[in-house]
C-alpha cells in the first residue's frame, strides 16, 4: 500500500527545464556536473522509496510523545535520521563548503528534498526548517555564531527551529511580545512561542532555536523586532555541549495532519529566563527573517505538490488494480480495472498534470535562486533575485493548493477505502491541508504578489516573464501555443487592471489574479517539457509528456478565462456587505 | 467554538423559491401550513443549535467502541437521541401517517435534515440511513412486513441499515456475492457486509438491517440480487423482541471522519445463517434499492451544503474575532478583525454564495420530489418525476463537492488554528469529505447525468429546465441576468454535445458537465432569490442575498465557460495515454 517510486525522469526533465544546464556553469557550482546529479538522485530516490516512504503511515500513526517535557519521534524515524540521513550526509548538500557543506546547487537540493518530502513530509519538515535556521546564520550570524553552531547544524548533528508565531502574532509579526533583556554579552528571553515546528525532539543531541523577541526600549511593531539564537543546550567556546538553557516544550498541538512531527508550545525563559545571542544588529529581526522565508516558501511550494506526487502515484496504483463495473470504452468482456472509466482517467490525468506543471514552475524560481546567488556579473544577479521574488508567491500559492486538491482528488480515486486510514489516500489529504496555511497563508502569498510583486514595479518584472515565456512558445504546437498566448494576454490584462486598480479590488481579486499567473506560466513550462521529451529515447516517455501538456492546455487553462472575469469583477461586491451581514 | 445557529430566514427563502405554496397544496400535505412549518423549523432550529450541535467535536473525540460484539457511541449523542430526537418525534416527520409518519412534506424534513447534518454529520447519518430502509419497506415490503417493522423505523424506537457494499462490490453491485438460502418462509443468508453505517449501535434495541443477496439458482450479475431483512433481534408476530439474529458486528473501521458514526464490517450467518425475511420479489432487489438511492442521492447533496454552512458559520465567526494587521482598506488605524482584509472577505462570501446556491437547488429538487408524488394528476406527477431525477445527481454532486470546499476553505480562514483540531475546523473537512464519495461516487453521479438523464432522453429534460430557468429571469436584474442567460447557452451547447458525443467523450466530460449545470442552475435560483428577498422587513437581509447573487455570478459562474471548455474537449487527451504510461 501506498508505494512510492522517486519520478527521477521527470525530475530530470524538470530540472532541464528550469536550466540545469545554465545553474551548473555557474561560479563555485563545478562540482555539479551531469554523473554527479544523477548519482545523488539515484540514491536519493532508493532511500526516499526504499526506506522513508515505507515509514509514512505507521509514523503518523505513532505520531509524537511528549513525556516530562522531552518529544519523541517514531523510532524509526530517528533511525533513518541518524543511521541514513546523516551518515549519508545529505543535511549538508546545499551548504557552504565553508562549514561542511557541499555546496551543490539549490536545483539539485530541492529535487533531493521533493524526494523526502513525497515520502514522508512530517520527517521532511525538520531538515526544510533546520534549512531556514541555517539560511539565516549564514546570512546574517556573526563569523563567531558561524563557527560555533553552522558546522554542526549543516551536517545535521543538530536541528535548528523558527520561532516566530505567538498567540495574538501570526500573520501579523508586529504583534510579537516575546521579551529579550540585555544582560552582559548575551540576552535573556522570556514568552511563549506556538507552532513550533520540530520545537523539541530526540533525533539530535542539541536544538538551535532561532526566536524572534523585543527588547524593552524597542520601537513598536515590526521595527522592534530582534533575531536570537536560543539553543536547548548552551554550546561552551569549544563547542561542546553545557548546561540545558531554560527552555522547554510546555505542549504538542493535536493537529489534522502531519502527525509525525511534533508542533510546540514551546515555553522560554520560565526559570531564569532563557539565554539567547543577538543575530545581527538589534531591532532588524523582521528583515533578517524575511531573508529566510522567501526560501522556505519555495520549499513548502514544493512540499505540496511533492505530496500531490506521492498522491497521484498511489492514486494510479490503486486505479490499475481495483476491478469494479464494465467501462463504456474498450474491449472488456466484465469488469475492469477502474483506470479504464474515463472519469477515472480523468482523474489522474488531471493529476499529474498539474503535478507536473507545478514541478516545472517551482524548478525553475530554485535554478533562478541558485543565479541570483551564484551569477557572476551583478546585473544577472539582480535580474535573477527580481524574477525568483516574483515567481515565489505563485511557487508556494500554487504549489500548495494543487497539493490539497490533488490530494482530495486521490480519496476520490480510492472510493470508500479512500476515507478508511488504513488504505493512506487520507492521510496525504490530512497533510496537505497545512501547506496553503504556514509560511505564509496563500492569501498573505496574493497580497506579496499583488503589492510587492507588481504594484511595486507596475507589472513590470511580470510583463518581463509573459516576453521571456511567449519567446519560450517559438516553433512549438501551434494549436497549443495559441491557448498559452492567450492565457498570457490575460496575465498581460489583468496585471494592468492590478496595477491600476484600488487597494479594495487588487486585493479582493489577489488569490484569482495569483492562480492566473501560475497556471499560465505552468501551462507554458508543461509545454516546453513536452518538446523537450520528444528526444527522450523511450517513445511511451514522450507521448505522456505530450499528452499531459495537452491535457493541461486544452482542459485545465479554459480556467485562465474564469480567473480573469473573477479578476476583473474587483472588489465591489466582495466588499459590498457590512460585517454585520455576515 | 464551532458553535451554530440554525439559518431560518435562509431556509425559509430557499423552500419558498423551491415552491413550498405548490407544495403545500398537494394533497395529503394539507397540515403544513405557514404557521405549523415555522414552528417546526423553530423548535428543530432550537434544538440543533443548543442540544446537538454542541456535542460535535465531542463525539467526534470519544469516536465509537466495539466491545465484545457491541457498539457504543458516545452517551451523550445517545441521550440526544432517545430523550430529545425521538421524544420531539422528529424521526417521524415525513412519513406515511398509516403507519405513525406525520405525513409533512419530504420538503419540510428537508429543512429539518438539514439542520441535523449541520449540527453533526455524523449523528444526522442513522436518521438518513433509517429513512432509507423506510422508504423501502414503504415501497416494497408486503403489508405484514410493513405492520411488523414500520412503526418502530418511523418512531425511530429502531434503526435501518443499508446493507449493500462488499469488499469486491462497490460501485458494482453485480458482484455481490452475500448468499441467501430459502429456508421454509423464509432465507438463511450468509456472507460479509462492509461500509455498513450505523451497522451496530445502542441507540435502539434493535436494528432492521436492509441487505442484498444473491439466491443459489439466482442470474448472474444485477438480475440476480434479492432484498432481505435481516433484522439484529428477530421480532415475533407480536412485535415483540425474540432472539438474537446470527448477525454481528465483526470490525469497525477507523476513518477519515463522521468519527462519532459506526461504519461497520457486518457478517451475517456466521453460526446458522442468519435469518431474512425476502423483500418483494426474487432477484429484484437491486432495482428496489435503486427507488430508495435515489432519495438517499438527494440526501448525501444536502449534508455536503449543510456542513458547508457549518463551516461558513464557524468561518465568519472567528473572521470576526480574530486580530491580526491593518487592513488595506477602513479606517483602522491598526489591527483589525480578519474580516475586513479583503482576501478574506472573499473567502467568506464565497463560501456564503455556494452554500446557498447548493440549498436552493436541493430544496428545488425535493418541493419536486413532492409534486412527484402527492400531485393529484399523472401527468404533472409524472413531468416532476422526471425533472427530479435529472437534478439528482446535480444535487448529490455539487453539493458534496461545495461541502468539501468550502469546509477546507473555511480551514483557510482559521490560519494556523485551523490546522488544530481543538477548533473545529478541520473536523468539518474532514466529515465532509465523505459525502463525494458514498451513495455512489460523484464519478458515478456524472455518469448517471450523462448516460440516463442526458444521452436517454436526448437532452429533452434539460432543455426543458434550461427554458424554465431563462422564463424565471424574466424582468431580473438586466446585468446578471445576460450573465446567467450565457450560461444557460452553454448548458445548451455542451447537452448537445453530450447527446452526440461518443462514449468516451461523453463520460470523459462528465465531471464537468456536470458541474456546469449545476452552477448554471445555482446561479439563476440565487437571482430568484434575491429578488424575493427585497420584500423582506430587514434591508441587510434584503442586501446580502442581492450582493451574494451578484457575487457568485459576476465572481463564480464564469466557471461554465472554463468548463464548457474542458467538456467540449472531449476524451481524446484524456484517453490518449496507454495504461502503462500512468
Amino acid at each position: 500500500m501506498a508505494t512510492y517510486a522517486a519520478p527521477l525522469k521527470d525530475i530530470q526533465l524538470a530540472m532541464q527545464i528550469a536550466g540545469l544546464k545554465t545553474v551548473a556553469a555557474l561560479p563555485g557550482y563545478e562540482e555539479a556536473t551531469d554523473d554527479l546529479i544523477a548519482a545523488v538522485l539515484e540514491e536519493a530516490g532508493r532511500l526516499g522509496a526504499q526506506e522513508l516512504a515505507p515509514l509514512n503511515k505507521d509514523s503518523d500513526s505513532f505520531g509524537v510523545k511528549l513525556d516530562n517535557g522531552a518529544v519523541t519521534v517514531h523510532p524509526a524515524l530517528k533511525d533513518f535520521y541518524t543511521q541514513q540521513y546523516l551518515e549519508g550526509g545529505w543535511n549538508a548538500l546545499p551548504f557552504s563548503p565553508d562549514y561542511g557543506g557541499q555546496g551543490l546547487p539549490w536545483l539539485v537540493a530541492a529535487a533531493v528534498q521533493e524526494i523526502w518530502q513525497s515520502a514522508n513530509m512530517a520527517f521532511g519538515l525538520c531538515p526544510m526548517l533546520n534549512q531556514g535556521a541555517v539560511d539565516l546564520l549564514t546570512e546574517h550570524g556573526s563569523d563567531e555564531q558561524k563557527a560555533l553552531y553552522l558546522p554542526k547544524m549543516i551536517s545535521g548533528e543538530w536541528t535548528g527551529t523558527m520561532n516566530l508565531t505567538e498567540p495574538q502574532a501570526g500573520s501579523d509579526l508586529s504583534q510579537v511580545k516575546t521579551r529579550a533583556v540585555r544582560d552582559g554579552d548575551h540576552y535573556r528571553i522570556t514568552g511563549t512561542k506556538i507552532f513550533i515546528t520540530y520545537g523539541d525532539h530526540d533525533l539530535t543531541d542539541n536544538i538551535i532555536h532561532m526566536v524572534l523577541a523585543r527588547l524593552p526600549d524597542a520601537p513598536e511593531g515590526v521595527k522592534g523586532i530582534s533575531l536570537f539564537i536560543v539553543p536547548k543546550v548552551l554550546v561552551n567556546a569549544d563547542g561542546s555541549l553545557g548546561a540545558r538553557n531554560d527552555v522547554v516544550c510546555a505542549s504538542l498541538e493535536h493537529k489534522l495532519g502531519i502527525h509525525a512531527s511534533p508542533t510546540a508550545v514551546m515555553s522560554f525563559g520560565e526559570t531564569d529566563g532563557a539565554i539567547g545571542y543577538l543575530v545581527g544588529e538589534e531591532n532588524k529581526g523582521l528583515a533578517y527573517m524575511f531573508t529566510m522565508m522567501n526560501n522556505a516558501r519555495l520549499n513548502v511550494g514544493l512540499q505540496g505538490y511533492a505530496v500531490a506526487e506521492r498522491a497521484t502515484q498511489h492514486a494510479v496504483s490503486y486505479a490499475k488494480e481495483r476491478i469494479q463495473s464494465r467501462p463504456v470504452v474498450g474491449a472488456f468482456s466484465g469488469g475492469a480495472p477502474i483506470i479504464n472509466h474515463p472519469d477515472v482517467r480523468r482523474m489522474l490525468i488531471s493529476m499529474k498534470a498539474q503535478v507536473q506543471a507545478a514541478r516545472l514552475l517551482t524548478y525553475t524560481a530554485i535554478a533562478t535562486l541558485d543565479v541570483s546567488i551564484k551569477a557572476a556579473d551583478a546585473e544577472t544577479a539582480s535580474r535573477a533575485a527580481n524574477r525568483v521574488a516574483l515567481l515565489t508567491p505563485l511557487v508556494k500559492l500554487w504549489g500548495t493548493e494543487i497539493g490539497v486538491s490533488v490530494a482530495s482528488e486521490g480519496v476520490q480515486v480510492f472510493g470508500g477505502m479512500g476515507f478508511i486510514e488504513e488504505t493512506g489516500a487520507a492521510q496525504f489529504y490530512r497533510d496537505a491541508r497545512i501547506a496553503p496555511i504556514y509560511e505564509g497563508t496563500n492569501g498573505i502569498q496574493a497580497a506579496d504578489f499583488v503589492g510587492r510583486k507588481v504594484q511595486k514595479d507596475k507589472g513590470a518584472e511580470l510583463l518581463a516573464l509573459v516576453a521571456d515565456l511567449r519567446a519560450g512558445l517559438t516553433g512549438l504546437d501551434a494549436g497549443l501555443t495559441a491557448a498559452l498566448n492567450a492565457a498570457l494576454d490575460r496575465v498581460e490584462r489583468t496585471a494592468a487592471f492590478i496595477t491600476a486598480a484600488a487597494p479594495a479590488d487588487a486585493y479582493a481579486a489577489s488569490v484569482p489574479f495569483s492562480r492566473l499567473a501560475a497556471m499560465a506560466v505552468g501551462g507554458c513550462l508543461l509545454l516546453q517539457a513536452a518538446d523537450a521529451a520528444k528526444a527522450d529515447s523511450d517513445p511511451l516517455y514522450a507521448q505522456e509528456k505530450q499528452v499531459v501538456a495537452q491535457y493541461f492546455i486544452r482542459h485545465l487553462l479554459p480556467q485562465t478565462a474564469a480567473l480573469e472575469a473573477e479578476v476583473l469583477a474587483g472588489g465591489d461586491a466582495v466588499m459590498a456587505l457590512p460585517v454585520d451581514a455576515f
